[in-house]
């Protein structure tokens, strides 16, 4: 990972410039409408009275089946581009990540394609579908613990050299991730606002950059069970919460938000507002999404949408900000990497 | 229903003209690949060694999630042209249906489209999702019992003086379907052959004939399970097969072949052959398609690909015909219309 006093300044032009390094590794993925999802979101359920158009921004259908591509990408383009990484033998040592989902296989991946090793340490909680996916991209795969996954990957790197690509948490990759706001503007004619999950905050944060001077307002989505609410409960508190421990179905929106994230999000106000959804709004619009969409999405992707049909906090503003006019809403599907077998246990 | 005998001829000509008719009212649906999948289908698994690139057509994203909207619309438009049918009133008596499934939403949505009524007979087995869909759609709805819709749809036709649109036995269903092979050729630069689903035989009798002359091969399949490869069997003994029952997962697979359908199929020779796959791999097919294209497809949408991947005839027939060169092989994703409880008892 390039040193991150090094890095571009974290700004929409950045994100510009991460995007044209990216563009030719990454698809430029669909994005998608329903008249019955925007009659739905239309609908009143409770008091409020919003009109919503979705765009559904589907990143289920990127590379490796996440956004995590656009980050990992970038950040290995720009330690290629590090003064004196190559020409100290970087290429031969490779890269280092850690992670129990798709940063995994995004890394392994980018790594791949520069004929760089990748070492990746996955729990043992990771789920077969993912663990196959790094495997099948020639990484070496190392099984950690379910808490010692940081641990062993700094093993790894003071034994081999190669460098750690962390998954949110480094401007890098921040930019990386905000070139799907960038190609969302550039999809949708008139966009109001756009609706990204939030964990540790890589995407909303890079969304939010790649919206800032443009009008678009930015908002989270979490899950609120058992606490996995953190973004927002740190956001209205004002500091950021760094213990997080929840089971919510939503197992890619676990993490805490980085510090890089926070300071985007929160100290420079670039998002609005993050809002919370309980299990049942999330498994609502998976199956929504499955139904009508006909795309498979991981439960993390389904938050955002449960946030525009659900909550009535988000509806209600709205409804008095948009008025009549109603308003254009991204929606980002953000990844569906999920098995055949769990979507049984889900929607059994 | 136009009167056959005022059809165009079936002809690719007319596939062509019949696309331009629907192009306004129905998606250009995308294509997908998937390095995975032509790696796993260009892997022998028992002695045949193909080379197959696969390039997916995704009618599962098609309006009402399935082809089955192209057949109706052109219908429904060539009916708008029948010499004094709109002066006599055709628009305030409609059309009628009969379907289990998607061609019950399809014909549903395109007399809305046209302000006219719809009158759909669903046999009481019809799932959840696609009742409510036509009701959706502001169809009149007739629940029959399993065996008696085709009785009760003339009923209404003697009663109100609508139209019957048949779900696939008629050349203007034919043609609009065949809009999708249409489609795939100016979508992929150089298509050897397209694998299409069999039940009544609209989509594949239509994909045929807009491959005709143009040397792209075109191939059914079927599900095996009880009989259900009816097509397949009345093409090898040269004798249509005029009654299948059997319970394949394959919901969308049960019909018997049309004589339309037969005619293209059979006795013009426009298809080479129809292969049959078992209910275990057309599982298998489904679950790569929710795993790897990260798409919802109902079973009988995933047998073009299990043929691809499992079958020994085929595969070895790919592997002699295309040498070293390989093929690129269409597979026709036909629908996406499926509950999540159904998918959760298929992937349990």
């Amino acid at each position: 990972m390039a040193n991150p006093t090094t890095c571009p300044p974290l700004t929409r032009q950045s994100v510009t410039k991460a995007h044209e390094l990216i563009r030719s590794r990454v698809h430029c993925t669909p994005v998608m409408t329903s008249m019955f999802m925007n009659q739905l979101a239309s609908t009143p359920r409770k008091s409020a009275k919003p009109i919503i158009r979705l765009w559904f921004k589907c990143e289920n259908l990127q590379r490796v089946g996440a956004f995590k591509v656009r980050g990992a990408f970038h950040a290995i383009e720009r330690l290629k581009q590090e003064p004196g990484w190559l020409e100290n033998g970087g290429l031969s040592r490779g890269v280092v990540s850690f992670s129990a989902g798709n940063h995994a296989q995004a890394v392994a991946l980018a790594a791949r394609e520069s004929n760089m090793p990748a070492h990746i340490v996955m729990p043992e909680t990771s789920s077969r579908v993912k663990i196959e996916s790094v495997q099948g991209y020639g990484a070496n795969l190392t099984i950690s613990g379910r808490f010692d996954r940081e641990a062993v990957a700094a093993q790894i790197v003071a034994k081999t050299g190669a460098r750690l690509v962390p998954p949110y948490d480094h401007p890098d990759v921040i930019l990386g991730q905000g070139s799907v706001g960038l190609e969302l503007q550039s999809q949708v004619a008139k966009l109001d606002a756009i609706i990204s999950p939030s964990s540790g905050g890589g995407l909303l944060s890079g969304t939010a950059l790649s919206c800032e001077g443009t009008g678009i307002r930015v908002y989270g989505a979490e899950p609120e069970f058992e606490g996995a609410d953190d973004g927002r409960r740190g956001f209205l508190s004002g500091k950021r919460i760094t213990h997080v421990e929840t089971s919510t179905i939503a197992d890619g929106l676990v993490g805490k938000l980085g510090l890089y994230p926070w300071e985007i999000i929160y100290e420079r106000r670039l998002v609005d507002m993050i809002y919370a959804v309980s299990e049942d709004e999330i498994l609502d619009a998976m199956k929504l999404i499955f139904e009508r969409l006909k795309l498979v999405v991981e439960p993390a992707a389904a938050v955002p949408l449960a946030v525009a049909l659900y909550n009535e906090e988000f509806r209600e503003m709205v409804e008095h900000t948009a008025g009549d006019a109603g308003w254009d809403v991204g929606i980002i599907l953000s990844g569906g990497n999920i098995g055949t077998g769990r979507i049984a246990e889900l929607f059994s």
